[in-house]
């Protein structure tokens, strides 16, 4: 089946969406995304994806698309028009395209954003096996740029990093700067000791995950205690337990990092609650 | 006059040139770029473009476009169909699309890599009102990624840069890392003191410039001293002369950092003596 996709007011088939060659997300990375999460055909976490999207546009001094305020009509349409069950829904807003390169951004009374969303259509998400047998990490160093607060596209490393992650025989990489591990490649990390979740503080130095922020709600409610800190790698590899965060993933538990087990080598006990209390609490306030 | 442009083996009208919403330059920031600059309708330090093209798809594991070895036609049947006299030929290669995001790199034998060239026609290039004047530059710090020598279209920051420098009343900045200045927004920085050009030392911190390195082939054998070594804004206030080289801008002269002039407050002869080479000696070489 051909998707159906949306480029900037019009929805057409997949293979006829297009942006100039001149759009400054194809240019020079001047480009925002989110990625929301379909289950059972509703849309997860949807505010707050919104909520990070405003925040990244303004940090960018980049203007709102003007179709800001359909967006959830639009992920709608397209949940529809693709017969999503369970899957993602990818939005990415790009400054323009002012059909020519320069590095000063363009006049935004002339240029307007580029909108673009798109479905993944990913049946079993949720059922997912890999979160029953736990996924293995390898530890990188973080060399990306300094504001990975705001969702940009500038996703080259964080590529090069899954692709380091695939040749050792891993599923994914943590980034480890200045001896302390910062995040995923696309997802928030975290280790658990005894009763405590530890995951790095919020600054400009990761993503401020929606699912980390609601995943660390549900565990205070659970009674869990909650530590935002920055740990190192020796410390993750004596942790209990070990797990990533994301829109895409939920809790996925991590039993391995640079080959060397966390805990008994299967998903821990806090981290598979947590999912099952994530996946319950979502669905109940899915849109 | 509509541009022709050149998209993956076709010549187009510059509004109908477009890539896939799938394509990874735009999804990304997966994709590497050069901009050659044309004088006299000649291509200016082509091999050394080139060169450096290829080193960027070799520490990105990116393959070479089909049409590479095809390249210097096709910039000179750009030339030739957009009339440039003076101006950029501006080239980009992306790893594709594989018509889906994924942060994994696609299969090479099924997704071809993107190659997209379009000219800026600049009358007046060479002899640019600029360089008589000199530019003013501000210093902000330098939040790059840590693969500055791999010339990607992750440009989002050195964009806002040049922003930053507008709104301070300044033409460019250059950016501080460590204390140290590493290079421009876009281009390689520069002090003189008495004979000596000092410049930064080649490494992953900074773009090793086509322009860099035929201006300091040719100081020398203007019998100038080169230093290359890192240098403070600091140290750069007190310098006789400061300048920049880029294709586009060539030597340009710097006359202000952060409000304090440099030297007289005019373009140094140093600066001026190296641009006036450069543009003769490019000029017998190009292609």
């Amino acid at each position: 089946m051909t998707r159906t996709v949306y480029v900037n007011g019009e929805y057409l088939p997949e293979d006829q969406a297009t942006v100039s060659i001149f759009d400054r997300s194809f240019l020079m990375a001047d480009g925002v995304y989110e990625v929301t999460s379909v289950l059972g055909g509703k849309l997860i976490d949807f505010p707050g994806h919104m909520a990070r999207l405003e925040r990244s546009l303004v940090e960018l001094d980049m203007n709102k698309p003007e179709a800001f305020d359909d967006l959830l009509e639009i992920h709608r349409k397209l949940v529809e028009l693709n017969g999503i069950d369970e899957g993602l829904i990818y939005l990415q807003v790009s400054r323009g395209s002012a059909g020519d390169r320069d590095f000063a951004f363009p006049d935004t009374e002339v240029v307007k954003p580029t909108l673009v969303l798109f479905t993944q259509s990913k049946p079993g998400l949720a059922d997912n096996p890999a979160a029953r047998k736990g996924i293995k990490i390898i530890s990188i160093e973080d060399i990306r740029w300094g504001r990975r607060d705001v969702k940009t596209t500038q996703l080259l490393y964080p590529s090069m990093g899954k692709m380091m992650a695939k040749k050792a025989g891993a599923d994914d990489a943590w980034m480890v700067e200045d001896g302390f591990v910062t995040e995923g490649t696309s997802n928030n990390a975290y280790i658990v000791k005894g009763n405590k979740i530890i995951t790095r503080q919020l600054s400009n130095d990761i993503l401020h995950g929606i699912t980390r922020a609601a995943v660390l709600r549900f565990a205070r409610e659970a009674q869990m205690d909650v530590e935002e800190r920055s740990f190192t790698i020796d410390e993750a590899k004596e942790a209990d337990e070990a797990f990533v965060t994301s829109a895409s993933t939920f809790v996925m538990p991590v039993v391995e990092i640079d080959g060397e087990t966390i805990g008994e080598g299967t998903p821990g006990p806090k981290a598979l609650r947590l999912r099952e209390i994530y996946l319950d609490e979502s669905r109940k306030a899915a849109v």
